[in-house]
């Protein structure tokens, strides 16, 4: 399982990938899901991946690498593009090429090699913008009005983004909301899990602002997570008793 | 779709259903799916379902209208049992029946005519309990380690559950977590609306303690909805500034 969450706001861009992946139920592990790729003053990169590991793992090795483009025979790495929309596309073929490159040995067996990204960051001149590429090789992009992209496990950490986030939100806020909304589905679902990769970057910075990962029993979060719980718990108390009785 | 969700705490029993129903994404509709088997001092049982609406409204009425017991041929209704858990078999052999029943259609046909649903109440001389009954006619029960169960879109409802619900929860607590876990997949899934219908029992009652339908617009739940997002808002806002920056 997985859960990782884009929140583009006025300010800038957050994202935030926890690490447990599992193979069965019983095959635990901690893989990286959010990955950088940035030259600094040009372009500003993230990409946060979900389903298949092996897949999700050979995209990111292409992308840097780089594949041959059909219609021009060039060797293209995720460097190469103008735009993030030339971008997502391009991390689209990516995905569709390792698929090609798997199909000989998953044909027949059934098996979904399904993965699913968010893509966020800046190309100089171009916009801040925020994608979810899906295997298939298309994608849909974050606006003003629904300004957050989920992958994975969506739902558990879905009501409080639903609630608190808006354009206006600022950038320290969007990272506050997210690290809830990645906390609401840790509580509740044992497949998502720490340490957590946060990557913040401010509008126009062409730069990262902010990268971290959150280790289990890091202060800031834990008091998040303390505060949270005991926010929740206070408000249902102020909450009248119900008149039905 | 459908969210129900059923709490039993040392006070009594709680079980709330939402009414929405789809059969594709344009054909939607409100059907009850809480449903009450009662004889005042004898027993009280409500019944919450989800999963397809022909299997679940087929087991309500064979089980008021009775059907054989292949071992006694006799003519056996919700009514005829002795305890809970006996109960919980029977409407799991109904289950086995209606879809019996169906199978000549939709053989072949590759639908699933799943249906889970939730059962609690009392039997005189027997214990308060909630089972969760699945297709294939076995259950669980809840416990006092986890006071709660849930059928169809849970997700959503399951972080303010899992932090607010214990089995020392008085009973009106109950129901107004219990409304809050709605309200939070209303909030950010369309396929679970409004009206919700709501059932108590109070332990060792034998007789409904509360039932009432929530329509839209209706004081109470519509205080609680605005109360608990602005509490969210509070919460979150009190939670002070990363420092990752």
């Amino acid at each position: 399982m997985t859960y990782c969450v884009g929140l583009l706001v006025e300010d800038g861009l957050v994202m935030i990938a926890d690490t447990r992946t599992n193979a069965g139920l019983d095959n635990i592990a901690t893989f990286q899901k959010l990955y950088r790729f940035e030259q600094p003053g040009e372009r500003s990169i993230a990409i946060a991946t979900s389903g298949n590991l092996a897949v999700s793992q050979a995209v990111m090795s292409i992308m840097s690498d780089g594949f041959e483009n059909p219609q021009t025979g060039m060797l293209e790495t995720i460097y190469d593009h103008p735009t993030m929309f030339r971008t997502a596309s391009y991390i689209g073929r990516a995905i569709g090429e390792v698929m090609r490159m798997n199909n000989g040995g998953s044909q027949g067996m059934g098996m979904a090699f399904d993965v699913t990204m968010l893509v966020g960051g800046q190309v100089k001149g171009g916009r801040l913008r925020l994608f979810m590429v899906y295997s298939a090789g298309n994608f849909i992009e974050a606006t003003e009005d629904t300004p957050y992209l989920q992958i994975g496990e969506h739902k558990y950490g879905k009501p409080i983004l639903d609630r608190a986030i808006t354009f206006k939100t600022n950038l320290p806020d969007a990272v506050k909301i997210g690290l809830i909304s990645m906390d609401s589905t840790m509580r509740s679902n044992l497949g998502v899990g720490m340490p957590i990769d946060l990557w913040g970057l401010r509008r126009d910075a062409l730069e990262t602002s902010l990268s971290t990962r959150i280790e289990p029993g890091e202060p800031y979060f834990h008091d998040l997570q303390e505060r949270w719980s005991s926010a929740l718990r206070s408000a249902h108390q102020s909450i009248p008793t119900p008149p039905y009785f």
